[in-house]
């Protein structure tokens, strides 16, 4: 689940879940669960496009990016996410915020795409 | 403005500003204007909190949360923004993708704050 850019997202209204987090020590079976889940959430309908970054500290924010709220709820309730959901909460983050958006505005600069 | 942390935000809803953007090479006077922008924005009316990441390749994204739209555009338009917006354009990013959202729900964990 390498990420390295933007997400290419349509004109809004869309939705975004902005998922700020704090990981543990070590990896405990992470990269390899995110590989599985990455591929998986690329499937998941209405999904659009993903942005990503973690810092050295491992603080990280991934925001994704959704063409509905229909899409962000089927998404919670895939069976082996929920499962990666458990494992996060109880080993990969010390502390996480999730929050689910419309996106109403948009802009891309300095000149467009 | 340095940033390690979670913003503590109130109940939703309220609204989020996603910027992910690609910094050039070079400072080129970026810290010194982060700073001095950063300290103002934070004194803006309805300014809730920010999160912010940027890894080794200088790909980033902040988020900064506000209490409504209104703050946001009053924001946008404060002057010495206003220059540092222009100066990001010409300067400091390569590409950058500003999404403007409505958080419709939050949730916190593995337990809460």
């Amino acid at each position: 689940m390498a990420q390295t850019g933007f997400a290419v997202t349509p004109e809004p209204p869309y939705y975004a879940v902005i998922f700020s987090s704090k990981r543990t020590e070590g990896d405990n079976g992470y990269d390899a669960m995110m590989e599985i889940v990455g591929e998986l959430s690329v499937e998941q309908p209405g999904y659009l496009g993903r942005e990503s970054v973690r810092d050295a500290d491992g603080f990280g924010i991934t925001v994704v990016y959704y063409k509905d709220e229909a899409s962000i709820v089927a998404w919670k309730a895939n069976e082996k996410h929920m499962v990666a959901q458990k494992v996060g909460k109880e080993r990969w983050y010390s502390h996480y915020e999730m929050r689910v958006c419309k996106v109403e505005r948009a802009y891309a600069g300095p000149e467009g795409r």
